[in-house]
């Protein structure tokens, strides 16, 4: 018994134990597989994987992942930018560009209040989004924030904000399970809350 | 609608799909957990692909992949070097040392006889094999190979070697799924046919 691996084996098969989802006999065969058929496609991983850990950062306008300033959406003259979509993080902005064909752009808010742990509007960026709301840039807010409890409470706050600037805020249908990650939900159930997002006010949901 | 992902990002998606298993959706799900959650993670497997993709060969005794001279299993004093159990690849080896308690030593073939690609007892280091034969150092040689048509034809042939030395041949026990690839039987039944193995002659299989 014991482990047949040397050093450098055991070492990238517990690396690629770290990615969501591998546990150690796909680990074990992911290692096998590179090192026996595809040492390219190592070598390739290897530079991709460290060139988007040096590089990749956050865009300036939306905060989506990205190695450049300013990301696709946001430098895009097609998108229109008084349209503005509320996302957590950078999978769901992905999720929802691969289900709908939404022209906006969006805030991603890297997470959700949560006072108790320090993290307060303007770590989400929300101060920035006031200015925004404050110049007149934007018409419309689309709120697709989780159906959590800290999700609602970063809503009702946005909600707000929207509304002492007089802007429309709307939010994606119900339909994305409850305590549901947005990133998981299928493409059909997301597209269809979507577009059938609702007029987000105070007495209705 | 197009991809929202920025060009380092997509090329980390890209490859992490020619990972064993993953496909368009997990890949994405694997590089934005790295980007967001684990960064030293990215770097960390980034470093370990990259060593093991320079540094991996082949074990000179027994052609495990290792980075080293000499594998775990070679050098160890505790192997016994006189059972000699043919397999076709690392991850056969990694299988069977998890799966039983064999105490002895391997010969990683790397394929199959195969004539029509040009795969020869030479390319497989079954010359070698015949030297250590003729000087006597192998008292038992179990056969491991794959239940497959060029599996059954490189284990005859190795069986007429050990023959001509009088060398007793003996072979896992079938309960290994035909057509089946040896690293995915689960252990339990790796271990039964295993220690079920069976002298390996002419007139019974
Ligand atoms: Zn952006
Ligand atoms: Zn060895």
């Amino acid at each position: 018994m014991g482990s047949a691996f040397s050093p450098g084996l055991t070492e990238l098969i517990d690396s690629l134990r770290r990615l969501p989802g591998v546990g150690a006999r796909t680990a074990q065969r992911m290692a096998l597989h590179l090192m026996q058929r595809d040492r390219d496609g190592a070598r390739r991983l290897a530079a991709a994987l460290s060139n988007a850990a040096d590089r990749v950062g956050e865009c300036r306008d939306c905060g989506i992942l990205t190695e450049q300033q300013l990301c696709s959406i946001c430098s895009s003259p097609k998108r229109d930018r008084s349209l503005l979509c509320i996302v957590e993080s950078s999978a769901d902005v992905i999720a929802l560009e691969q289900a709908t064909d939404f022209s906006g752009v969006y805030l991603v808010l890297g997470g959700q209040l949560s006072p108790l742990d320090g993290i307060g509007p303007e770590e989400l960026g929300l101060d920035r989004l006031e200015q925004r709301l404050a110049a007149g840039q934007i018409s419309e807010i689309i709120l697709a924030t989780s159906p959590t409890v800290e999700g609602e409470a970063t809503a009702h706050y946005v909600r707000e904000m929207a509304c002492e600037y007089a802007v429309r805020t709307t939010r994606i249908a119900h339909g994305v399970p409850m305590g549901g990650a947005l990133e998981q939900v299928d493409q059909g159930t997301l597209s269809h809350a979507f577009l059938g997002r609702q007029e987000y006010g105070g007495s209705s949901q």
